[in-house]
């Protein structure tokens, strides 16, 4: 597996920076004359594009794709599935010359142009959250195929600044709206928990040993920028049950020695706090590597839990799938 | 990636099921020369192995190895390393019959009988941790080559049946002891989290996108069998923190955008309690699909976290490994 | 390694139909802040593009290219490289109806049909030889790297329909230009062979065992369309030798063992003649399988020997490259 | 893919060296249920071994096989499987100290003492073709898998030193022994060329792009020691052939656009004479790199063209069934 390709079977390859002009995914070993709903992939990204609400960055994303190769007449025709996202408003950003010359702690900016010398961090750049949006748009077919087999995936945020809650409650989106809000009136940015659920996976999906279903899904979703912990099943609380105590299907996540064991499949991730604020912070001088305190005029999210859900369930979906086309055929 | 294989330029093959006369790995793609430490190799092993502490089981592990290929005189050659444990003890498990007419519940038997209805799960078949002592074996060599490069990597139990500590401090270590004789008594075993640290990693290690440093080790450590959890490190803490008050070395892990940021990488893992206990079961007869209250008679660990240690060790130095092989070459 | 994806550590994805709008390539897994000259890319395009010669189909292909990521200031930035070639005149066969329709002996038509049912074959579709300029443009940057390193590739054509000489010899262009007007004249195609060196290889490139460089070099050659054979120095002529005469470098085609043995890499590989001719053919009706002699009015090459060249040279520099990082590094 | 091993998703890794205690494959990937048959895993490496004909070296090669994971009552159990040959008669070559003195001419000696310094190249070591017994005996396994699918794989020695001919013609059988004595009389070796066909393949099987069907047997068939050429279907005739006379099925050789075409798969491969000769050579003393003419008193096949054929029908079975998989699942 190199960098920029997820995948045996079924492989995503992502390319694209958040100041070029367009942004991409190539899908390739899908099955043949599946029907393309190109709704929802809409609908999918319009989840993870900026909104109205105070969490997001005001930051335009139009996201509008175009699929340019693996379509004929509406359905896949096995042949690589090409999709293209014009990058909107990329170049305006009043920060992009300070952030050419400094690295943000926090940020990727440093150890990238410590390997890469010439290396485009504005924005993010290659490790920026704007090429999860290609990573969505491919991840949508792949839930498309799973949900022709039965299978459903859905992640949802479960907590926001450590306040506990399911996002389908009106109550716990309003407190976890003020949150963010008092967060955002002193420049801060929030983490919180997001949890995938997916029914519908039958027993035996997974290789054993090194590529079980959750070592799989870990990769895939810690690959997610902001990820920092996935946890299956019981989790990092299984070390307060007893052994015959924590063998139930909710402690086992839905994976057992690494296959599905046929009940619903669930973990939840750990979404960090954006490192960009409005707080001055020390940044980095990249041409003499001194210390700076200084304040960034970037654009940025104040809470991601709420746009990261589709792109969990994006990897969620190619990791069971390139499983299942490993051991069913496509 | 096919099942039993890890990596893209080092590659580890494991092979064996618990039950067999021998299990073992094949680690290709090693740079040629490096003189290989077996007393190294040995004193890991021994990490691994049951001890006579009340948590290990009382089945016997000597792992003894035998490296069948790719050293001469002492060093590597450049070509696989293939090296080979006999399994003793191995067939005198009481429960042996029972184990392959019944699956157990929290094991692995019920999706393995599904899957691949010809299959041996007694001891845990293919899923056994017993396989950890061929990833052991390999992974040392992969942490002295890291070793000469100035890395270091150590895993160390931080908790234990919810009560933390730091396994080097010897009144904590007394405490997990009691703890671990507590649930023995009840004939109940008991999980707890390992912390792994690594030092002296230069910054730039790892690939962007899908093979960012911590997805990759996140792989590799969530495909040890038990592990059920894993975060780096303000982890899943980092929803208590602000953006700005997130942002430093030891909130980071040790990684940035996917690249190691020239801190100390460290990272916390789960390990559940073992299933396998010597209370009365919900067991499925695999011959009706009946469910049957029973107790199996299998020897078994207490607590698995001391063991676990050098496993997550092994899998962490193969994973950054390869990835310094992938952007250094051998 | 899935189908449309080739490499180890350089992977290059391909995407687009002869039909689509566009075609491309990404290209992942290059060190970064090295100068990509685009006039060398638009010099080796301009070789596999149709030419005023009689050979060539009057198909126009203009392959202007766009470099949508990877490269900043003229220079690799270590993020995948993605190339954009749009298809001009892309829909304009007259023949494209009938050809949805029927399949044409000696094109992947059939099997095509047959595995996916729902694909495109007109123009080739996903097996076109169209598909090649996004090689050839992927493959200019690996030709780049390597020269850079002292590493020099050449393909020339060295037979057509029989008749031996070598591509930079005027008699010989001529001699072959009769032939192929001969062909042409009744409505025929001819084939060839062409013979591929690179100088400066070190010895010891290549992996032994099943990633040795012929082996490696065979599997992208042999993925090009209408290649049909290949062999490394003696080849098919060393059984005419005896051990003790075929052992000099000129036999072992600059590979011994699988590694590079520091003298100079030379393979001829045998192109068949393109199956599309002005001759009735038995064609194979999709709707009720039945045959059916008919003329495929298509517009076609006579003989591709000559634009086949810069993509033989492409994905040998794109092997020679994969498997120079796999051993040095990036 | 790295050095040692072979496919994606039927996975052959292969360990050991010529000098060795044993040597090994580890075959991953397998369908579960499969029933093993081991006299079939004999008759094939029985073909490898070598023969009382005057063409086989004196080196005495029992191959006695020992399956040490993956089956169970005599069927496949999905997990791994792990083959072990002993090398017997191993250590006791007069030439192994001159060997690790000298670098042969045609041999991979040079190359490799270069790479790798530390290597064991006494026997050919890495490079050995006696790794190839573990690939045979891994490859009767896919073979017996293919032949329940309906699909037979047979190679046949078709030229001996120019002599072309059929394996199972008795005529042809002594014009080759005469020719090999005529040679082995002046302490000389000889080459031919072998022709393998497979009957019963369905249409549609290959990936499209870079992993064709005639490009991966083209990969895993050069891997072969002492294969330098390869060509399917008319090959390397085709350049004799108008375009619309190549387009028959004999042509094709099976394969079309990448895809098997529901026809016969037919290919010839090119052996070498072995470079280990009677006659006085150039060698290297790699202690001073100065030339040297010298004899070698290695026990050394005069002709191996009959023994390489159930190797060539082992690396073309595991290539066909690997991508059957990647098609149809387990």
């Amino acid at each position: 597996m190199g960098g920029s390709t997820f995948g045996t079977i079924l492989r995503l390859t992502v390319f694209g920076e958040s100041r070029g002009n367009e942004i991409g995914a190539v899908l390739d070993g899908l099955e043949s004359g599946f029907p393309i709903d190109s709704a929802a992939m809409n609908t999918m990204l319009r989840r993870r594009r900026p909104s109205q609400s105070s969490a997001s960055t005001s930051r335009i994303e139009s996201d509008e794709f175009e699929i340019t190769s693996g379509v004929l007449d509406g359905k896949t025709t096995g042949a690589p599935i090409c999709i293209v996202i014009p990058n909107r408003d990329c170049n305006s950003d009043n920060a992009a010359d300070t952030l050419m010359r400094f690295a943000r702690p926090g940020h990727a900016d440093l150890p990238y142009h410590l390997r890469y010398c010439n290396c485009d961090h504005r924005g993010g750049g290659r490790a920026s959250g704007r090429l999860t949006a290609a990573i969505v748009a491919a991840g949508s077919i792949a839930i498309q195929i799973l949900s022709s087999k039965g299978i459903e995936i859905n992640c949802q945020v479960t907590s926001v600044g450590g306040i506990r809650g399911n996002e389908n409650n009106q109550d716990d989106r309003n407190a976890w709206e003020s949150l963010v809000q008092m967060y955002r009136s002193k420049g801060e940015t929030v983490g919180g928990t997001v949890s995938c659920r997916a029914t519908g996976i039958p027993a035996g999906i997974g290789e054993p040993l090194f590529d079980k279903l959750d070592a799989v899904i870990s990769h895939a979703v810690m690959s997610i920028p902001a990820i920092k912990g996935i946890e299956f099943g019981s989790g990092f609380g299984c070390e307060f049950n007893s052994g015959s105590t924590n063998d139930g299907p909710l402690m086992s996540g839905g994976v057992l020695g690494g296959l599905s064991d046929g009940t619903e499949l669930s973990f939840r991730a750990a979404v960090k706090p954006v490192p960009t604020t409005d707080v001055p912070v020390e940044a980095t001088d990249l041409g003499n590597m001194m210390k700076r305190t200084m304040t960034f005029n970037e654009r940025h999210d104040w809470c991601i839990c709420f746009r990261i859900c589709p792109v969990v369930e994006a990897m969620t979906a190619l990791s069971i799938l390139d499983l299942w086309y490993q051991q069913h055929g496509r």
